[in-house]
């Protein structure tokens, strides 16, 4: 075998040679390839309208053009979040054991289906009937039904109340556009306890679960915070700052889902082996490492639709800064925790230089537009520190079994998110955010009301989101038991759970 | 191990901000940050012409901006569509055994390339030649040669005949961006026999099908439908509502693989032990449900710039609706067909789970753009259902080996997606379709016409595709034989075909 | 079991149907379903400005808008480009050993983080604090401190001195759009060196190797092809064609990343067991071909950004054709690789299919967007069979031992793309390129000065490259060693160098 005979290899090239040579001359006729053919940008001109054009006419084009660009971009973005739900399956199942991944995988495939299911019922209605942002993609509001309650002489938002099914009356392409990249979000939330709750959970309850979630508990925090509810509402009615402001989700959307995470977790009980009688702990290794570095960058990758999407407006520049500090934050994150790993246990442990980086992301979705960008790689840095602590608190102090670490992860640097945004915000935007006048500006900036806003709508959330969270599983506990039988457990969930063996080795030519 | 130490966390902490405040006030000089810094808007000013500019000169910008808006949608649809190969080559991989991946995986990723070539040396110029629908882009037709024959006095297309080799008299960057588009459209249908015939295809005869598929089949039924072939025009010629109407492609796409998969596993045979001479079936199940789920989140990805894509135009805000529509679609089939494997087996079953997703995606293809948000909900429920019944009749009844279910998912429902815009397109988009004034109606909104043409389109579709497949194999089967030795096919494909293992667990830390 | 059972379907379809007459007449109410509710467009006539508009105003919006199509074409392509790290992770991966499978995924996931850190901190300065290209997003340039030595009366760019840390200097929307994008492919070029020098690079030593590569190697010689620099100025200032023309990175990112595998590769010398001491050589075949060819096709998805993206503007219509050319010739590649392989071993090889299309793809780069169609087959043909050439003439002449290839696929076919675009570019695109008047024109096409110009910046990148790149691993080798325990090299590198193992199958359900 000669391979590199490099007589054939010139022969070849001359071949190559000539046939370039021919080519042109022969097979093509036409206009001349070496004009100036930039494109055909004189055919264009009439594109606009032909004939005398009036400047009211043009101006109705150039909205037109500007609510494209806002769809064209809110679309995009919200395909890119709607992606990251393989992200969160293969990091969840890669992060988990071999023998129950189709039992993963099918709770974290299912929850989206369901998920928009609930939104589509009424999840969204709740949520953006109010008024919702659908004035930044330009278009009809639409949304207009806020249920609210008067206390101590101000207006507390509590619940949207239009827009259920999408019916006609929302029938709108901006509605549609809302819908669209806030279903995704809601998404994400939906499917964080799968990963703390993964291995143990029943999928007939599962089900139940992720209608619950979706319809109720998430679309009612999600008001209070960006539907026209009262912790937007803290600073016009009571000073602080711009009221709760989460950019992109720390709290509505990471927060809410490792709330709900600690509440599954906590009911359902760890794994079986995981805790000593002695009170020693085991450590339950993932079974696939690479599947959960792609599934990381996967979510990396949707990530900058999360983040920069949520201008809901591509004309909106402020798009590039939240895109870098989302970039910069997962960076530094995935750095500060493999350089904590390192430092504390001489090895970088891919698992954890992976939850380094989704820390970072978790925590500067709520200021990434809000900051310069040395304050996102600081934000980033202590998100990935943060996460390693928590996560060896919560399985060694706590005793809570969450075998992908969702609760460090989302619910810990959710709160970091949104604290952080309360003291890097630099006033370089946000001007009349949730309609108080002036730019968002942090502690560090001279607005210690923002902070206090902030930590408001992170307790509240903590509060709320546990509450209804554990009261509903420990219901569901208490009438169905949310938990699979021990031997299924021990025998692996993908057999009597699903029906099927996630992997069928024996079928590979070396088993034959 | 203390690593929940947190004496060394405040130390950490401090150090944090310590840095944070002096950051600030040292590393940086320049501008304030506080400033009201929220892009460089004053500087836009001048971008769009400096000096006094006059009416037509802003015009061709605004026109300019629109095809601009076009071409930037229409290519990321594309991309996300061309995305879709690698989520084919999961779930057919997945789906099938471990001892042929790596000839599984060989076939989606050529047939990618092949039909790159085929597409380019003459499928788009039998497709598009003649009209196309480059308008909506915005440039110039460019594409006009339309082969044609008359009939009781109307006039048929048959084929286009113009831009083989994208040569230079289409050397125009409107006619690149649809090619682009279709070509990955085109690469769908391509790749959905590969599923059907999968295990034993004998990959030196898989090669001239993806040319003769993407060269000829496929580009001459897409004229008919999309290229200004004579089922669209069914509708001005013989009143036929608005023609065959497939919006991104349910007949065009997926019922001609359908069909295609249907004529090869056909011709192909059964493979080696499925089906016993007592007439009884063996399951050969799948060997990596992680991979089939990823797939097929790979796909539903994928397909928003599919459906939300095909209006060709990022200006057309409709693109909001189509992509709401396919999501709801998506979900609906998902969940409908958990539910009914639950009723039936008890267990939900993954790869029923993951192909309810996939038959409501190809479902809600055609009517995506046409259809109120509660039917896209009802099509895909039903699309849902009516996969798992077609798979088990196609596998138990008609006794056709179909690896991965592919008949089911883009035979059966593509028909299924066709059928459904005959019932339920509303009449709120669609004017002017195919040169018919009015909005297109299904039969539910009073058009049934529109019914009747899509009934038309379908048949013809299966007519068409399976006399030239089935054609097609048989010879290719007579003169070369397009299966593998039983021997390799007991072994496994990968080396006697592909010459590697897929799989070499050998490598691996417990094999040393 | 039934499941084909006719009865059951019949009145399951009865069911929907009834739904379908009914829900529209009760579940709504509100605006006519079949109204011509195309979009919200006479809602939108008023978004640009209520109220008489005068033409600046108008124009003002025209030019914003203008912008945003820029923002929201290069953030998105950015995002696919930085997508490509999942797709290099499971190539790699892929193509190496099971048990090292932790060791090569978390350095690909590594080198990403400490790339935008390193890029962040001066690399993005020194490569673009000259000039830039951000002229072209339409923002404010910002970025105008390029140092420059003056020989022979010529002034020759040497290295950007502005934008470390994005400090306020260069707060500023169009800035980070642009670090954004730069930043990615600068990620690229650092990931490339992780392929050849895969399973033996001690993981301490790759840290800093991915912090030098990102803050100095690459951005210097960036510089000169893209920040202003001496190789941009060839045509301006010595009359070769346009200068060093590289349109999307053959040389800047792919040669660069070739010529630092090929420095490295030969440094930290074979694997155990690749070399016989008679000379002969052993292949060692990779464990996972879907991960390979999944990752593959992750890639040619990202390399649409890559290459289309590089015109840094929505507005430049090129755009579809760089996307197409892309698409040809990594088709192209991968046929000519996949025919060559069957024609000399009988069987074509998936791991040869995918770097053949990842040889097409490093080619086009360069040229993708100055050439006509039929050139791109042709590039992508050459570079098909190039790279298996390069290959087997890498590992059996020179016994460089490169496990994925690395230096065939980015070194070879990095020079041979700018090679290409000095033969082929047709005139029909760049004029005023690097300050010449006039369009970029190669060998075939009437301008040799261009190919000399092709030529000088790729000897320019080997010398550069390969100077710095050797002379660092070599002293970074003296000093700690950079290769790993020959022991743990045998055991795998996961355990000792990572902390985890990579694939824990002991968890599956055959071996509880």
């Amino acid at each position: 075998m000669k391979p590199y005979n490099f007589k054939k290899f010139v022969a070849l090239a001359l071949i190559v040679l000539v046939a370039v040579l021919i080519l042109p001359s022969t097979s093509y006729a036409g206009p001349d390839p070496t004009g100036p053919a930039t494109g055909n940008l004189t055919t264009l001109k009439d594109t606009a309208k032909s004939g005398p054009i009036t400047l009211n006419e043009l101006a109705d084009a150039v909205g037109h053009n500007r609510i494209a660009i806002n769809f064209v971009w809110v679309l995009i973005a919200g395909f890119l979040v709607m992606f990251m739900q393989a992200g969160f399956a293969a990091v969840e199942t890669g992060f988990t054991r071999a023998k129950n991944v189709a039992h993963t995988m099918g709770m974290n495939f299912l929850v989206y289906a369901l998920g928009v299911i609930g939104f589509w019922i009424c999840g969204f209605a709740f949520m953006f009937g109010g008024v919702g942002a659908l004035a930044a993609l330009g278009g009809t509001p639409g949304l207009t039904n806020e249920v609210t309650i008067t206390l101590f002489g101000k207006v507390f938002g509590i619940i949207g109340n239009t827009g259920y099914f999408l019916n006609p009356s929302v029938y709108d392409v901006g509605v549609f556009s809302l819908f669209l990249f806030q279903m995704v979000f809601m998404d994400t939330t939906a499917t964080i306890p799968t990963g703390s709750m993964a291995e143990r959970w029943k999928f007939t309850t599962f089900i139940p679960y992720a209608l619950f979630i979706s319809m109720f508990v998430y679309p009612i925090y999600g008001n209070w915070v960006w539907g026209a509810g009262w912790l937007s509402g803290l600073g016009a009615n009571f000073g602080l700052g711009h009221g709760h402001v989460d950019f992109a989700g720390s709290s509505v959307v990471h927060l809410v889902g490792g709330v709900a995470a600690l509440a599954g977790a906590i009911v359902i009980g760890p794994r079986l082996g995981k805790y000593n009688k002695d009170g020693s702990v085991n450590v339950i290794p993932g079974h696939n490492i690479p599947m959960a570095i792609i599934g990381t960058f996967i979510l990396a990758f949707g990530w900058f639709g999360f983040n920069a999407g949520s201008t809901l407006a591509g004309v909106d520049l402020r798009i590039s800064v939240a895109a870098v500090n989302t970039m910069l934050a997962s960076a530094a994150g995935a750095i500060s925790a493999t350089l904590y790993m390192m430092w504390k246990f001489k090895k970088p442990d891919p698992s954890m230089m992976a939850n380094g980086m989704l820390a970072g992301l978790v925590a500067i979705t709520a200021p990434c537009a809000f900051i310069p960008a040395w304050a996102a790689v600081l934000i980033g840095a202590v998100a990935g520190i943060l996460v390693i602590i928590a996560v060896f608190f919560i399985d060694q102090k706590l005793k809570i079994d969450d075998p992908v670490g969702a609760i460090a992860v989302h619910g810990v640097n959710g709160l970091w998110g949104i604290i952080a945004l309360g003291l890097f915000a630099d006033g370089s935007y946000g001007d009349g955010w949730n309609g108080v006048p002036g730019t968002v500006k942090g502690l560090f900036y001279g607005d210690p009301g923002q902070l206090y806003a902030q930590l408001v709508g992170g307790i509240t959330c903590i509060v709320f989101v546990f509450g209804a969270m554990f009261t509903f599983f420990k219901l569901q506990d208490k009438i169905f038991g949310i938990r699979v039988k021990a031997e299924d457990e021990m025998d692996g969930l993908d057999m009597p759970e699903m029906g099927v063996i996630g992997y069928d080795n024996a079928s590979g030519p070396e088993m034959r």
